[in-house]
């Protein structure tokens, strides 16, 4: 397949510059357009591509190429409306979004195809589709159990990765995760009841996230457990979601599960 | 369904103890039958349930009950015959048998379920087969390695179940197992070919069998563990196979990837 | 050294079986004698050594052997008393013994060695000696946290053991456990306070005991993991202990840390 | 005490600029002096801080402050010859210096105190003196085996990190690491030797570097492990060694042992 182009929006930022800097490295990639908030472009000069402020502009010499966003909810749904207007693809990492902007960005993804996914991890998007399988083949005899880590300045407990992942187990055998989550075990808590799905929290130091799904049966266990060593794992998740959404139709939001399906 | 009756072999050893122990605990298991060598029957007095060391004899007050049999592949091919004759479901975790003994156990699997499998664990025939789509799923870019730990009287290394699990992922990736593997890394190895499949092997203490799958991916990881926390789990896998082999059909040899299809 | 001879209390039982066991394949080790509850004594015959349900009288004809006690607080205070006269050691794993319990035991420590360890495991006693070097060494940066995993009919959570690790933690930091310890993190907890050792507890299928300490700094992290592969480990603690006790003196009770000091 | 002057050698490179991001977000830190080589200074501007590319001018503005240098090795044994003179304390994180390079870093060493550690992870120093105590008190009975993993471009293998954890291994027993070091297990490798030390290696992502030991002992197992979560654990350990250094008096190098003993 011919070279991706890539327009990266808040070049100048920590994750922009990530980006570029992985785009660099990758032969199936080319840095199209980089653009940056009004009065913060200053940067930019030095980059061999397009350049600016304005999306609509930079998109005008960037036929094709995919808009990867990570920058913030309102500036997101103004680029949206944009790339639906010039036809680019888009990718879209923005969290924070309010249920009316993500309707803004359904309207967008029926004029050109929109990826959105504001966890850009590939791996928990692939854990969420083969545990279902791993607890139905495994039976009822296994208890489920899931344990977490992030930094210490996180300021909820479990996870949203936790507990989407326990509403992933508990989905797969027919129970609702609320009816039979335990997120705390503390004191004379009595027998574990065989579908209870525990979930532990722990905090510390600059942990980006880990998560472990733990299968204990008879004699055995199984262990799933996913690490992310570095934030940049989501940039990368992002450029490989750009070269897959290229080849995709507009019609409804594409997320992380289209493209591991 | 109605309790399952079950036929314990050599019921004095160590294998056949655990067995009886767990048949007694689990409400849906009853022990019909107990058989040990002529000459080591004084044991089985006190059991309440038909004894003896011929089989046909026991069997004949047994219509229907599973025999289990992990003794020794002469003794498990001529109970085969036996329980072919009289129509007995089998569960065999006998390990050690010839292609040719394999064969008669297969005669008999014509006229009478008989489930092999010398791994009885569950654990590990799931993985087989859920591993693959994981391979699928996550693409190319994910670098896959394979490490186990055994007791350290174990003579072979990588283990089998290591390799099982290794060509698992090469066919997996439409590869095979002996092109990719790199069971050593010493020296100067010089950065690692992307299709290579890393096998480490650790020896220590008595640890019945530890396996993990890695999936090292841009920025991220999965691993994949399966632990057997003693050899009471073929004993439970043994007896999962018996309430699920009385429900099937004569035919060919049954084997665990069956049970957890 | 010479051969250690032993003496085991509940013979007949699961511990006492497995002690045989160990005894007969080490050969630092011989039974020298055997016991059971008067009327349990039948399946004592086929032992070559003195078997009978008195110690004392079984004592007689073993003088120096290392009495190993698994059995009940009662029948462990009783012997505690018959090898104090006899000038035996012991070794005592008995568990649940009450303060008052605990006090005949130090008065036969008195007369003869008695080594006393409701938790056999070698490997906890070792870590709670080395565990507060190292967070004397990583400094107040690094944020400690414990998980432990144990079977699904275990009633209380944290593990004592989880707790006593945790204590250890505190102290090596000058701190109370229950000023600082954290056993439940579920909704908004905020950042977490940096002197926090959170303890989570999971708990599922027949899992012995597995325990790990976190130390999560800038940028790296340190786990040290405890795994009990099966209760024999417990039979082993006390056989070393056993080949150990027979060399100290009469005084105070001995415990692990004085082995592994 | 007092807040920490420092001045970054390299400022605009990767770890320079991580270490000033550091700094920033430090209140014991305060950001004195940086530098860049000729020509290369253009980025400096911006920096509230004596800024140049001669050490000596810059150090005359920075008194007492402490040199932070991960360049190359002509570089930093310039730079330690220019801090020996001006008497500023001096951390160097600098790899591949040949024993020469050395030497002249601990004449620098005698007239100002010099932090070196070419490997500034604060977790493996900490391990490496940790680990001799676990091996005594555990005792002969429990095997001893390493495994690490890195990136999938490293060349060499195992790791030096590795090796250096297996040689304060051996030395805790008395034995020679070359003698007991076993790198490589394939094929019918027999009975594990109880002295040996396996080392295994694991290559694949971008994984920085875990390294694992383990203690394999009688039905229980430790396992320590340390996991690098990103290279900027290398400059938090440096900041660490900066504050540390300026309270330390010329004579000979200073190692991360000397800090964390």
């Amino acid at each position: 397949m011919s070279v991706c182009d890539v327009v990266i929006m808040g070049a100048m930022g920590r994750m922009g510059q990530t980006l570029i800097r992985f785009v660099r490295t990758d032969p199936d990639l080319r840095l199209a357009g980089a653009l940056e908030r009004s009065g913060c472009t200053a940067g930019l000069e030095g980059l061999d591509c397009a350049v600016g402020d304005d999306l609509a502009t930079v998109l005008a010499k960037c036929p094709g190429a995919v808009v990867i966003d990570f920058t913030s909810p309102e500036s997101t749904v103004a680029a949206a409306a944009v790339a639906a207007q010039s036809g680019n693809p888009m990718v879209i990492g923005t969290t924070g979004l309010s249920p009316d902007q993500v309707r803004t960005l359904e309207a967008a993804a029926a004029r050109t195809p929109v990826f959105f996914a504001p966890n850009m991890s590939v791996g928990i998007s692939v854990l969420l589709q083969v545990l279902p399988e791993l607890v139905r083949k495994l039976g009822p005899d296994y208890n489920l159990e899931i344990m977490e880590i992030h930094h210490n300045r996180k300021a909820d407990a479990p996870s949203g990765t936790a507990i989407k992942l326990g509403q992933c187990l508990a989905a797969a055998r027919g129970a609702e995760y609320d009816a039979v989550k335990r997120h705390c075990r503390d004191g004379i808590i009595g027998p574990r009841p065989s579908d209870e799905i525990g979930v532990a929290a722990l905090r510390g130091g600059d942990v980006v996230g880990d998560h472990t799904v733990y299968f204990f049966g008879p004699g055995e266990r199984i262990e799933v457990t996913h690490r992310v060593n570095n934030r940049e794992t989501f940039a990368q998740g992002a450029l490989r979601a750009a070269k897959w959404v290229r080849g995709q139709k507009p019609g409804r939001l594409l997320a992380m599960a289209d493209m591991v399906a």
